[in-house]
């Protein structure tokens, strides 16, 4: 089978290659790969900047947002033949630290879990892969190729999960949130604010193509250049483009008891901020800050509830790319009005 | 009645005046004040730096951490004459916001709070006051002068119930916490850190005096010297210096899924930092940094619980200097190996 690997830190080795068909080992459920999406984190693997091959080998199988489509399945898996599904990424470390041993992996407090195409354990960018029931989140036929937003949402699902519970420490009604951002992560973010009912606003350098539209589809307002311009005091803020410039300008400004959840990662970077006036707002307004990466199994499926939830056109809205796997160079070009790319493995659902 | 006031503004104003007694408008319970504790924003008030007059008037009673014997109270207030109370410090205003509203004041959302002996109501250090029942925390007699640290270690009530409560948006199972600052405020949140089972590091700069020993009888480490000779990635901190310096160095070094609590207000002070590694560390870690002030009635009467679990010698230990209210001088006065100076306006309780 085809399958789309690199040499970890090794810069543009992206290459296609054979395969052999998974092995039984590796779980007892057999899915069909129908499309992985691609987004930041690939683009550095590709460039040979992170990722990590599994133990004993040379290249990884990348693409970790995946779409595919079961073929067999054991009985009592709760899965059959024909399902959509989508698996989760990271994977407990065999001797799970308390989090991962609980399933909250995405919680880990000892870094040794896996990530699927990213760290340790192969992708779904290959024909066929295998997995356990448990690792497999179904999807509704309805959402079709748009299930491979599955897993970006999840990512948010938990950040809104978390965003929520903090909140709820008090008194929680929050009326507006700011989201920095507008790649699919922002957009995303934006989404699940509208479902909630906030006041949506979302800044992004980016003043044309698609991304301004989309954000007015979900009835919120689209800043389009720099985020000091946005003169709002946000209840909730998702920062979802990991530039210091950015995230130091977010940390304040907020309104009491906000929320300010960091979901972007960034490369580092010295600042000069006034610390004493930004810790002396924190304290005096009861302001959080914390950071959410990945997501567990319960995120995943409430991504998917967001995603049935949503405007099917406003979704493939952000599907701005769809090519064959061979073309895989093409999906990773940087170009304007780019949201989201999308590789094609197999006939995508109707 | 006797009543130490300042002019709010005006350096070294501070002055014993006499004043008529407390008018039956103020509330339906008469007290009579046994002591207050002075702290660091007493020291700021006193300045000229901080406070606000009650509407109309020029002097502000000052004193917010009271402890005081009812005198006089209605049938059905739960409350009796003889019977040690602590009065709630800030008022949700007339038009509440939605947090004052549920009788959360602490968590304002509009600033449009007062507080008594800080903010545009009079505080407790006179002779007698009067408040409503719900405004009044009842302190067991066996806590006798001790009672006097209820208010303070409020606060820390609720940072703690906030750290917790934070903490469980999945797995958790803290092990550490470091305490930065060990003035009242941080040892009251090094006796809540022991009392929940963990591990408790204390750092501070002072090396000798009544501080080491305090932090030692709780079964902790203390850390004489700079923050930043502290190697201990710990789950939970609770940064209670308030300067900008030692704010920097908290927020990044923890253990993954930290809780970082800012529990010291600071004044502007600017600071060089990598915000992007700190961001990183932040997302990658699912670390979170808060801010926490004051504290409302369900945080009082869990400081009475907390006090009274602690050892009664532990807890003297914290009271370095008592003074008759005619030497509010001597009381403010910054001696070394102080910890906390307590006002006594009446005979303390055995």
């Amino acid at each position: 089978m085809r399958a789309l690997t690199v040499t970890p830190g090794q810069p543009s080795a992206a290459e296609l290659v054979e395969l052999d068909e998974p092995s039984p080992e590796e779980g007892s459920v057999l899915v069909r790969t129908v499309a992985v999406g691609v987004c930041g984190t690939d683009r550095e693997i590709m460039s040979g900047e992170y990722g990590e091959a599994p133990p004993g080998e040379d290249r990884l199988v990348i693409g970790h947002e995946s779409l595919g489509r079961v073929v067999e399945a054991p009985e009592g898996s709760g899965l059959s033949a024909g399902d959509l599904v989508v698996a989760v990424v990271r994977e407990p470390d065999p001797e799970p630290c308390t989090s991962c041993a609980v399933g909250e992996q995405d919680m880990c407090r000892n870094g040794r879990y896996t990530e699927h195409g990213i760290k340790g354990v192969h992708g779904f960018a290959r024909d066929s892969y295998r997995a356990e029931p448990d690792r497999l989140v179904a999807v509704p036929a309805s959402l079709g190729l748009r299930g491979v937003l599955v897993e970006p949402a999840s990512v948010l699902a938990k950040a809104w999960e978390h965003i929520e519970h903090i909140g709820r420490r008090g008194r929680w009604e929050p009326r507006t949130v700011l989201v920095t951002g507008a790649g699919p992560v922002g957009l995303l973010a934006a989404l699940m604010g509208a479902q909630r009912g906030l006041e949506v606003h979302v800044a992004d350098l980016v003043t044309d193509g698609p991304k301004p539209e989309l954000v007015r589809r979900l009835g919120g307002t689209y800043h389009g250049g720099p985020v000091e311009q946005v003169d709002l005091a946000a209840d909730v803020v998702l920062e979802c483009t990991g530039v210091p410039q950015v995230v130091a300008h977010v940390l304040g400004g907020t309104a009491p008891g906000a929320v300010v959840c960091l979901a972007g990662v960034s490369s580092p970077g010295r600042v000069d901020i006034d610390l004493g006036s930004l810790n002396r707002e924190w304290v005096l307004d009861n302001d959080v800050v914390f950071g959410s990466v990945n997501a567990n199994r319960r995120h995943y499926e409430a991504a998917v509830e967001a995603l049935v939830q949503a405007d099917p056109a406003w979704l493939d809205g952000m599907v701005t790319r769809v090519v064959p796997l061979e073309d895989f160079a093409e999906a990773v070009e940087d170009r304007e009005g780019d949201i989201k790319s999308v590789l094609l493995l197999d006939t995508p659902p109707d």
